[in-house]
């Protein structure tokens, strides 16, 4: 909080929220490092612990300069805009952003920053050492030494996967502050950007500048931030090739255009803008912002035709790659779904045959196969009972579905009454808590967060 | 179509359309009969042609009484009514229902019967066999001696479970005309009910009545045609429990429970009805008649909360049991799937465990849960496709959600402009092909209808 407080000061602002934000916690940090158990290693279990503690520990504490603020009168708000943070969802409940004092703003924004710091970690290190839902498969593929040990790994892998995203960072501030982007601003939407957030101190996102340079170069930012950051890393180590390698990347590369092909073409037939290049212009922005789960808004999708707006709910499901800050179920899954369909086909032509499903040319084993199809239908029916939720709560379907849809995958913006041009004000608390866990389950992969209301985990 | 055309001659109606599409049917027959190969052992693949043809071709002809009897202009209606009556769906392009000959509409209810004698047989004798989506569990659960070849268990087993079905829809139809109803009426309705179709020869479905007695018996024999027909053919021969040593139909009662509690408490404190006993009535109907994939509407509940609503949607998914003659997923396999959430949280808590999946006591090989997790995911990704296709062609979200839903899950009305006061006439003939696709799919379980495009289906 103490670049926010910076930032407080410059503006002349009262820092007393912040301050004080700072003096709880570290009050609490102090209690847990004087009576917590050191130098303990741990075991998957507390590994899952403390991944799902540390993201709801950050969001209890994250929403507390709003509290003190003042910017929502109820906790639970301020629990929702710091947990929407934190997991880069840049779901909102603010009506008015720009009475918010910058400071503060700023904090909103900086959160989106840590919370993308924490999930390349914990996508490249954590998980892939626990086992979740397939991502095992990124194991041997971390920079890095080859480890002895869990811990001296991850932090050595932490440290250079931190000095890219830091690298990408600084470039997108600089590019947008080279176009004319005040340096406040410019650094919120990197933050937003790079973490695939979508938060920004303007009440219409991007698209109150209606400025060509700044959204190509967003653009562009969101992309990179929606692929796996040790590829970042590779080509930065000289191994420029390493994309053209990857299948992921090929896919979600191929996956983008095809979208931007499909979606300008609706926009442009079905009259909804007159010219092609607007069509582009609107359809690039808005797919790659919501395939990016980062939920930042150009146009007001709304009034598109209703494939435009369905495709754009399709792709809340689907998301970045696996090791970018996007969320949702990820490119690299969505693959190994569709080859294991083909085989299930194959198979009944030819039902002796053994056929093992490779990625990268390497077979992956049938138990990584497993996870990733139980990891998809987890989050189906995560996706169902939460949305049954919102809808038991009286919201329409429409509204129920998107608004699990765009938590559960970390976007923000919706459709119905979470539509692009709308927030999540209006949701009752308890709506709140509810997707307020959605954002924390599709940020942690699900499993950590579901293990915690499992009895089992707390036996010893 | 003898029994049509004795209808037809018993109301004085024109016998022609039944007549020339007899003989049409009749021609084709013979050509295929004289030129056909004859007595050859079939492969697995030849059986997927036969189920997949043999479906697409009984609709086609289905179809040529409506479009002899100038029942709809295009051949497209016919052939979607057609299949609708075959896959025991139950959408309707008929906008008027009741000015239709009562021949044709005889005929239109009797095709889904036939359908269900055929799903029956598919579901319990062939595709075990074939080994579809986890259908092979029920591979030692069909009555009639234990096979050496697969024809002759075939034969077999559809002769002892039609006698069941017989059996069941004569019991219907005699409960049916005892309470009132005219004979024709009765037998159309019970051929409806015990296929879970859901063709009714009136306007209003079976609303049109507002008759308790009827709907309790429509319920009663809906819920009976939701579950295994095994399960009725071992209750038949005296083995009475067998319902309640069975998991599946346990979990589906369970499930029909809950499910009216929850859709009539919505409805009671929503105020969409004043009093409990009428919410209960409304609710139990929908509830058993959507979730057995029938689709028979006594409330029109588009204007249900949407927590009703949506909750109604989620059952299209979830559908009868297996070895009935509802359609969708099954709740077979939901159970799989649930258990397999609870091993994959466990998993990870254990990582060295290894837990069998169990299902009546019996574990299940590692095959048989990767192919039930499979099909759902697959089922999944033709929805999608699917639905984005009828959003594409303009229709809204929930229409192209619901018409999928609906139709790939063999149920019929959906919500939207497919809602239970409406039909299927206004879609585009494009839209009704890729719903006829739908339907043969959903009710193929799949793989019959997907390996019809694969190329290296047709190869020697």
């Amino acid at each position: 909080m103490v670049f926010s407080l910076l930032w407080s000061l410059y503006f002349k602002e009262d820092p007393l929220p912040l301050l004080d934000a700072m003096l709880f916690s570290i009050a609490l940090g102090s209690v847990l490092v004087l009576f917590g158990e050191k130098g303990v290693e741990f075991t998957p279990k507390e590994g899952f612990g403390i991944v799902a503690f540390g993201w709801l520990g950050a969001a209890a504490l994250g929403g507390l300069p709003y509290y003190f603020g003042g910017v929502f009168p109820r906790y639970v708000d301020c629990f929702f805009e710091a947990m929407s943070g934190f997991t880069t969802t840049g779901a909102s409940v603010l009506t008015d952003i720009e009475v918010v004092p910058k400071g503060l703003l700023f904090w909103r924004d900086f959160t989106h920053w840590l919370g993308g710091m924490g999930i390349i970690v914990l996508s490249l290190a954590i998980l892939p050492a626990l086992g979740v839902g397939g991502m095992q498969l990124f194991k041997a593929e971390v920079p890095g030494p080859i480890p002895e040990k869990l811990k001296p790994r991850m932090r050595e892998t932490a440290k250079l996967l931190w000095g890219v995203y830091f690298l990408v960072s600084a470039l997108e501030t600089l590019l947008l502050y080279l176009g004319g982007m005040s340096f406040y601003e410019s650094l919120c939407h990197t933050f937003g950007t790079v973490a695939t957030g979508g938060f920004s101190p303007l009440n219409k996102s991007i698209g109150q500048y209606h400025n060509l340079y700044f959204e190509v170069v967003i653009m562009v930012f969101m992309f990179i931030a929606g692929a796996n950051f040790s590829l970042h890393y590779r080509a930065l180590k000289g191994d420029w090739k390493c994309f053209f390698r990857d299948e992921e990347f090929k896919f979600y590369t191929g996956f983008v255009l095809v979208g931007i092909f499909l979606v300008t073409l609706c926009l442009y037939l079905s009259g909804n803008y007159k010219t092609i290049s607007s069509s582009l212009r609107y359809a690039s922005f808005q797919v790659i912002s919501i395939l990016t789960t980062t939920g930042y808004v150009t146009a007001d999708y709304f009034w598109w035709h209703p494939f435009a707006k369905y495709f754009l709910l399709v792709l809340m499901f689907i998301g970045g790659c696996a090791g970018s800050t996007g969320g949702a179920i990820k490119h690299v899954r969505i693959i190994v779904l569709f080859k294991v369909f083909k085989r299930e086909l194959y198979r009944l032509i030819h039902p002796e045959a053994v056929i093992s499903i490779k990625l990268n040319g390497k077979s992956l084993s049938q138990n990584v196969v497993s996870s990733v199809v139980n990891f998809f239908m987890i989050y189906m029916i995560i996706f169902v009972i939460a949305s049954l939720i919102i809808a038991a709560l009286g919201e329409d379907i429409i509204t129920s579905i998107a608004s699990v849809a765009a938590t559960l995958g970390n976007i923000g913006p919706g459709l119905g009454k979470v539509g692009p041009a709308e927030n999540y004000a209006f949701h009752t608390p308890l709506a709140k808590w509810v997707l307020s866990f959605c954002m924390a389950a599709g940020r942690l992969e699900l499993y950590a967060i579901l293990l915690i209301f499992l009895p089992e985990t707390y036996r010893r």
